[in-house]
């Protein structure tokens, strides 16, 4: 087989999913939804087409010839091998027929928790979560390498190289330092004052700032467009339609504001992947963590910067037609930068956040590690809260039954976001040796900070390891320190705490 | 083969055309035009893919033994085993090296076209569009069945049982009848002031005023939506997501108005078509003159009519807020039928667009039937309009290149435009038989109208031919005194001329 051949059969997958992701967007963005039924028989049709070429027999006889021929390979045909052979092997492991199965397993569950929700009970959802938790203990073998635990294997599907001895010593570390930190604003901090934060903003005014500032960041219109959806996301059809997606509240501009320049960061990411990866699985993000640290990057680091937003904030008051005159900037920024307890994880502020994570960490390590059962899990759940917070869920609405991951199989997925933001505060440090980023958020030009994140980050797409990006750009592996004495940094000075 | 077989290859065939259906909507509606050229490879393997179906082993099969078994076929299935047949023999006749190459001197053909509008002169695709001549004159042999002309086959291709003997009667009386009209107009009419047309009305104004009027006509916004776009159209995915648009002229709400309650004919016949005909091609408009006749039907014969008008006048002050409050109800119901003759089709009024179409027909004919030059046609097309409509271009921009159509190989295709407005009047006709028009359109109600229309014609799909439907609706086969008495009716009222 020749290089070309493979590379088309690639290119033609990817064609395959780019009209999927069409769909998909569509979908979540404006189809009607009296469609839904014919849009699922349209979705099913091509997926499986997509999945039967990912593992069809063009895609293993490329893999078995260039298995011995790698010396045939380009460096880019290398590469692109490299992932169509490890997304391959994470496919073709498991028995046709076991996974189908766990695929209805997973449609019953994802019912289930539909049905949790409405009775804020966990009990209804207990049964379907074990059977997905019996199915992944029955396939890690199956996926299993090198890694020293049954969760090391779920975590190596998101992350790659990522180890539970590793999460557990940062873990462990993140959190010290948040509960430090939180004890000290608990214990002497001003409270900021955040009661303007619910004056009407209307739509179009929200819209007016949070696309100039998204522009600023560098997120590139021309090659995206932003459109309201009920569940933000980015979704990238391409590196040259990258498109975004946020919901509106008038009485909270904050949300569709922050939401925006995160969703913007997983945007300018896509929008600056190297073309020559074009048409392969290598035009994509390097992991979740990854992808999450240029979201959280735009969102935690540059959206928590004082600079930042005393620069923008004249432009927040232009846009808002004096809604906001009486404000100093003072108050203003100290009111976006709050930090409460709170139970329900995708409310929750940027000091607290982490510890939503751990949590979930920690639970599903104990499930996958330790062999707790499924039915305690509610009762754990909210014992951590308690220690970790000091707040406890009175249903599990509030409490376990929150988050949608476990339900789609995903254990093993929350601690990318967790990583997102230690690589953010890593990144921010090492870019702070080469760029004066006080000083370029103080100017109307930012092109340095994303020319600085396509250098080292962007640029690779999924060509490159995290560990081995952050290694690169940062000059070590990672390192939670940096987030921790970031949110000291901000928080102590919003929260007015000398050291 | 099993019926069930065959009809599941037609149903994958039409969710990957429902997949291009809306890859097509975005590229017209919102993508980001960076991506053109990504979207071009997307689309052009889905509808290679999507083509290499409908002519490949699995159609031709079925196909073959149908012939022989049609008594194996459900009454549905035989209905779509003939609607396949018939486009397999248009799309399969050709020897596909030639439909290579015609393909490619389309591509030309179009570049052509768009530096001819540049320098408004023919001269720059005449050759482009004398090869597209050559190849339909190479192709028609292949198509030709007991058509009487080379044209006929042509027509036929767009409104089946079509044929120049029958258009240059109907057409000649549609001609007389509306020469009689603007005659009369010119002599002695009372020309309407419009003056208040150009007033500014917002775009969101418009908005609510025509979505509001288009679901009173039966447009079913939970089952489509209404975007912008720079060339209107209509597109359906499936008949519950039937999708239209529109462009606004902040100082011609005229436009926008007509011109979604124009996409909301079409939109309303594919959502009201029969669910039995879903995933098969008889879930589709029966012919392009048909389709038409429902987009017309909403836009001059109930966008024509006073009673319409009474009814929404107040709706319309009311979404305008105030800019219309000095204008009388009549004063500015006759400003809407203002007729001039004009060069551009697209932008003619209703009374003299059959004359835009039948100086193209024509011109057709001569080209297919007479052996008219390519080069002469400049000539042709300019006398024609002085001799008709008594208005000569200057340039050819305003001309003979202000269509796509010839440069997309589309000759038979204009006169389904005109059938379109005979098949609307006779309708209106008919339906006169049952229901008061008049009152239902004075009344808050205009369900019996749509259904009306859904019993007759929309409910059946592509199930039926054009003939059978009108001779079925109507009582008689097409006869072009309707729509020359409906323009009588309303043109003599604006003008204020007693007959």
């Amino acid at each position: 087989m020749k290089e070309q051949e493979f590379l088309q059969e690639i290119k033609e997958i990817e064609l395959l999913k780019e009209a999927l992701g069409l769909l998909e967007w569509d979908s979540q963005t404006g189809m009607p939804e009296a469609s839904s039924a014919f849009r699922g028989e349209t979705v099913g049709y091509l997926s499986g087409m997509a999945f039967e070429r990912s593992v069809g027999p063009k895609i293993q006889e490329g893999l078995t010839y260039f298995d011995t021929h790698s010396d045939e390979l380009s460096e880019l045909g290398l590469a692109v091998y490299k992932k169509v052979k490890e997304e391959y092997e994470l496919n073709h492991s498991i028995p046709t027929n076991r996974m189908q199965a766990y695929n209805t397993a997973l449609t019953n569950a994802h019912n289930a928790w539909l049905q949790a929700r409405k009775s804020k009970d966990f009990a209804q959802m207990k049964n379907e979560i074990q059977t997905i938790v019996d199915f992944l203990k029955e396939f890690i073998p199956y996926w299993k390498k090198d890694e020293a635990t049954n969760y090391d294997v779920l975590l190596n599907q998101y992350e790659p190289d990522l180890s539970v001895e590793k999460l557990d010593q940062i873990f462990g570390q993140v959190k010290s330092g948040i509960m430090e930190i939180r004890a000290k604003i608990a214990e002497k901090g001003t409270i900021p004052r955040t009661d303007f934060l619910s004056r009407r903003v209307t739509k179009e005014q929200q819209r007016t700032f949070v696309i100039g500032v998204a522009e600023q960041l560098g997120y590139d219109f021309s090659r995206g467009r932003l459109d309201d959806t009920v569940h933000p996301f980015m979704l990238d059809l391409n590196r040259n339609d990258a498109r975004i997606t946020t919901r509106w509240d008038e009485l909270n501009f904050a949300m569709a504001t922050f939401g925006v320049i995160h969703e913007a960061g997983h945007g300018i990411y896509e929008q600056s992947i190297d073309p020559k990866y074009d048409h392969t699985p290598l035009s994509a993000g390097a992991s979740m963590g990854i992808h999450e640290s240029q979201s959280l990057f735009n969102e935690i680091i540059l959206g928590s910067n004082k600079h930042f937003w005393k620069k923008q904030f004249p432009f927040f008051q232009k846009c808002t037609e004096g809604t906001f005159d009486d404000i100093e900037f003072e108050t203003f920024y100290d009111s976006l930068k709050e930090t409460k307890a709170s139970l329900v994880r995708i409310e929750a502020d940027s000091l607290t956040y982490p510890l939503h994570i751990i949590i979930r960490y920690e639970i599903e390590k104990m499930i996958f590690n330790e062999g707790v059962s499924v039915a305690d899990l509610p009762q754990i759940w909210n014992d951590k809260y308690e220690e970790y917070l000091g707040i406890r869920p009175i249903n599990d609405l509030e409490g376990i039954v929150q988050d949608v991951h476990w339900s789609g199989g995903s254990f093993g997925y929350f601690p990318s976001y967790a990583l997102g933001y230690m690589y953010a505060a890593q990144l921010r440090h090492a870019m702070g040796k080469e760029i004066n980023v006080d000083a370029v958020l103080a100017s109307a030009d930012y092109s340095s900070i994303k020319d600085w994140l396509t250098k080292h980050i962007h640029q690779y797409g999924a060509s490159r390891k995290p560990n081995q990006l952050i290694l690169d750009a940062t000059g070590e592996t990672l390192n939670p320190q940096y987030l921790i004495d970031y949110m000291k940094s901000i928080y102590y000075d919003v929260y007015k705490i000398k050291e």
